[in-house]
């Protein structure tokens, strides 16, 4: 027992105390206010550390364990609710300062909105920038009911900044008629239902280039992930899911952030979804920030 | 009955205000008195209006939009809660009119004895009828401990009524031994376990004929429907499931109705059956309605 | 905004159906976006309406029947989520046309900032008005972590629009101490932990005054309604809330309008909130309506 | 029915092996089939046996233990899903069995309806019987929807039979307008709001008298009994419903027999409303069944 | 933003960094393997703290603020699972440092047999230690079913230390027969069913002695405190609760450590227990540690 | 222990009433005392038993009928709360009579160190036993921080007794590294990730020995099993677990005896883990029995 040092609680399994010494940041964007169904996200980060706790440091697929790699958990951004633009800048100058400190961001949603301010940061350092998506959405709309900051934009947003060639989406099964058509229209990959195959197509493609990994836990069948705001039958399964991580870890591609967003807590009874997520950034640690 | 103003209440979304212009009318027999295991389904179509608020009107599986079908939603019948008999009488009914009037009815249940009345007043309208059933379970007992108004007949009375060999029965892993023999003795189709498969076997057979579809939610794994009475491990995923109307969709046989039953949404706290149960519904309005 | 048609979707149990004709307007103000803690009451003024169907018609409280009252359901204002500002402009509008139009205005909410545009627009047609308010909290921050417009300031708005004097808060057992000294310093009326009996005694004072009841349902103890954002112990019971509403009911001041918020159905299991939400809503209706 | 052997199955904590040595009778009626709203109550039985292990033996309210009473736990009539007229009718059947073996026949529902054919059964053997009803709900109506055997009806078939003036309600605080006038007019004795003070006064006036006693367990505010179909805010607390139990064990009545009905598990995620109609036999077992 | 410390993540809200500097210390205790009921007090103490951020910090009842109070959030004590005698000794030796360092302890558990150890401690160090007990069961056995080690036993161990008549026991209305006689023949007082008044007639007979106050959250009734292991009817209400730790905060009494147990998060979905106990852990540092 | 009376409690559907003429014998293991995360598998034996009637009694897999085998339902073994050594020893001792007695032991669990008694008896009378493993975890340890006795390490302990070469674990997706390089060194068969296809390969290299089956129900996908105390993402499907108890019970190995562990109810508010338990257990009667 020593009491001489702060109790150090709530952070992901085995992260480093240090923030100079760490390779990557974990951190947390606890936003869910502009969701257009089931709110809760906000508490995705808190839960998905808690649980983590009932993770092996080993993982059997990478054959790799959590001390090889030097990451530090920075906590939750203090976000102001109920202030989405306030919220988007907030997270873009987090973002900025990681990158200057040459960290691997790490990032755990929220809805998915956060995903923008960060992609945006990233394509500053990064003008060659590819995104890769899963999700169960297309996310490409201008607007919600004419709200510009919502979650169901962000892919728009950095298909329209980076170009919407450079921007991969996988496992989609929802969205406006219109979304799938832009997409077809200006080049955007889209992967319906599938993400494993078609990604094994994709990666060798990308060979080389800096690629920032964006997941919405919802490209998850329900069964897999129940603790989210839309739950949209037809989904991948968490096998699948880890496979396709594993895909990428593989890969020749340059993996320069990532992050895992739409964990929301309270409509999982059992827990599940957060113990999923949880293993996800495992994997993500793992196998993807060494590709930086 | 009357069906010439608008519904006023809950209503599945985007459902048209004008019953005379629908090609399809929607309704909810919440009906769960006569259930040997967990009651509640009486409450499945109600939550699966509401849940309808968050699909995407678009199927990108079927390339067609919500707005291209005009559809009716009816409300719930008025059942007697506690009288089967009654609660029979009053469907068959109202399928006549519904039939009378040249619509597609698309039902929502409630207990799959609801069925019954439907598919009975359907065989006067088509009298080659065919019934393509999914579920987990037979439903061919003659009664349950005595009651011939039970949720285990359904398939036993139609099939009585109709023929045996023209009820074709899918995914089925669960019923007494006697219910097998019986279906194998008198020429009865029925695929253990799987639907997809034999599916595409059966289809071409059914070329041109009038066909009833209806699909016991429980026909999928519980991983995918917690939400229903009587939850059996070994299912299909609702992957599969949607796959499967798709390749009715996509058929040459005359889709002349369907249902949905057995939805009990107390039992899952996610809300991802009813959430799928909506998907369903509007597959089944996008890809079955136009084959009438 | 258009009230001239029946609102299509889930109403209130005997919602009159003309807008015209009737005395009392219900709406919903599904807004969450702001609150610090556990979102969801966007959901609230839907589950309330769903459940009414629970509900007697006739109260034994107050010996009379819902038929006896004309109210309109509107359904809910489609609020842009994530965008407070907007959202509290149209309330605004909305309840200014409600007003116009002479109609009582029964708001279901929603977070309890929803309250503030209400309260205000009733100050433009009321100037001498006063308030009367149920809640767990004070609500009289002027910021939270510096955003204005949060669910912790909706009193103090009003407070200062109307003058400290004229508001009454009762039940209180939560909030700052600068909130506290504040209230005693400008002669705001606050009853700490108890509702009925100090209630007995301030509303003689109110005799023959315009007076809007603003209710958080929190208020309750969290036995009596854990479906809330915050849920605080050391609350009345609903038996007790139930006898506040009555003891106005049979007092002298005019009731002019009257709202119930917080509820947030997805934390409440058996759905007793919600229940207990539309019980107080059917007891507005038949105890404060005619006072106007 | 043979009540000659053991039952094998779930019992009551330290019930009695033989029926023919025991003084009492517990046994379930799970039949929910008629209400009108949540059905649920036909596991209410087995769930308040399976929590019962947790329950000590001694009551320090009482000053007794299980012990010291020899009763026999009989398990669940078979009563036939969906159809309320044999399930009367066999309930009825049984309970004139118990009463031949001159045993206090203490059930367990079940919606109310079941105490029906209980009272009818007793009212035989006990001319001169009187009811004590505690119930949130009058139950007067003469049918629900046009079927008379509901769960909305069986105290007024047992005031038609026995005379209304034999019936005494308490604790009601919903129904019809209709039921309580029809009540006021009889002479039928309602107490509404409260149990203990107007039992007080009524108990000296039934000295000597067979009693009945049904407890509705939505009696109890929702706070203290969620686990039911019907949440009606504004009730008793579990310990006012122990003292008024223990008031009629002190007291100069003779109570032939009693009920507690309308369990229904699953609304009740902690499982209090089962523990808490197990401790509420018990102090029956302990208070009640030597009055007979 | 910095990210040059350690992110100090789930403790108790405003817990002081420093040990030193702190008069009281905040310490988990994880231990639920003795239950002879349902587990998962294990998951209270960080449950508490996770809910903890939703408290204000100022509390109305005593006009105190936390920052007036320093106390340490040390975390949980790392117990070793399924071994009691280790865990009872791991505890003890805490308890002896902390003490030995001046510090006031205030425990959270896990279940009641953690304070055993924590009050043998306390008496090594206050000879004329007095026990105060709030809780709905005696726990006074020798042993459950042959185990010394049990979460029925702890008061029964620190009567046999420092004599029965230093114990005072509230609110108890479960137990065995055997337990009350004992308590009765021995001089221990205990008072059935109630707290806050036989505590007031208690209190001055106590004065300037050092005290340990004990709370099993089971001394609440299941309507406040449905997260528990053992839900009983018939508790006292979170206000009585409140009211009797601010009774005990203006005795005369040396408060010298107090604990609070049994939170169980699992079977409380509204999570009301946890957020109650997070409050009255806050009343007890804002109106007890100063009284050491 | 004695055997020569029929249990009176809850039991398994059709179970025999007379231990002697029955060949096979189902007992409980409420044991949950030394599991590192989340407790609550002391009610697995239960549940499954409760949730057993809703089972059809003829497996349409096996075409088999439970009134083939006769079966005895023992209860639960009296397990001491919080004793892990005095658990095993009564454990390994009820074994040793069921042995003796020429029953098929299947057990169910609780946690799952109460295999390692069952095994560790299995083995004095089949010294040539190898054991099948089904699991999300390797349970490999030699101690959990210190603790021999744990939930982590019934697999090494057998291992270390009959020989790691007759250890065989399939689906295993978690565990230490340390773990699997010990399975790798000394020879002990791991599948990882896959149970059905490696396990074809392995059967026929067993043919003719006597073979324990241990299931994890965790081996399954949590979205089948989410009723566990360790959720892990990734493990096979209900589908695939049945699939491959009939590969075994077509397969030339004798099977001695098995068991399935780990089923916490809490955790899964539809019970589906419970019910499929419930399969399992009949598919192991109706496959494994005969095999001995």
């Amino acid at each position: 027992m020593k009491f001489d040092e702060a109790y150090s609680g709530n952070v992901f399994i085995k992260s480093h105390p240090n923030y100079e010494e760490s390779e990557a940041v974990i951190y947390g964007m606890p936003m869910d206010w502009t969701v257009s169904y089931r709110p809760g996200s906000r508490f995705g980060p808190a839960r998905i550390r808690e649980v983590s706790i009932g993770l092996e440091e080993y993982s059997p697929y990478l054959d790799r364990e959590l001390e090889e790699v030097k990451y530090f958990d920075a906590g939750d951004i203090p976000l102001p609710f109920g202030n989405p633009q306030r919220s988007i800048d907030m997270i873009e100058e987090y973002i900025d300062q990681l990158l200057a400190d040459d960290k691997y961001p790490l990032g755990m949603g929220g809805e998915h909105l956060v995903s923008w301010p960060v992609m945006k940061a990233m394509y500053k350092k990064y003008p060659d920038l590819a995104i890769i998506h899963f999700d169960a959405h297309t996310d490409l709309r201008d607007d919600y009911e004419g709200e510009p900051l919502s979650h169901s934009t962000p892919i728009k947003k950095i298909a329209n900044l980076i170009g919407p060639t450079n921007v991969f989406s996988f496992g989609i099964r929802s969205g406006m008629k219109e979304e799938f058509q832009w997409a077809k229209e200006v080049g955007m990959h889209i992967s319906k239902f599938e993400v494993l195959e078609p990604l094994k197509e994709i990666l060798p493609k990308l060979a080389g280039r800096p690629v920032y990994l964006t997941i919405d836990i919802d490209v998850l069948d329900p069964a897999h992930a129940p603790g989210t705001g839309t739950v949209d039958a037809g989904g991948i399964t968490s096998k699948e899911l880890l496979a396709s991580i594993h895909e990428i870890a593989k890969s020749d591609i340059r993996v320069v952030g990532s992050d895992l967003v739409e964990v929301a807590p309270i409509y999982d009874h059992s827990e599940q979804t957060a113990n999923t997520a949880s293993k996800i950034i495992r994997e993500m640690i793992l196998g993807l920030v060494q590709k930086k």
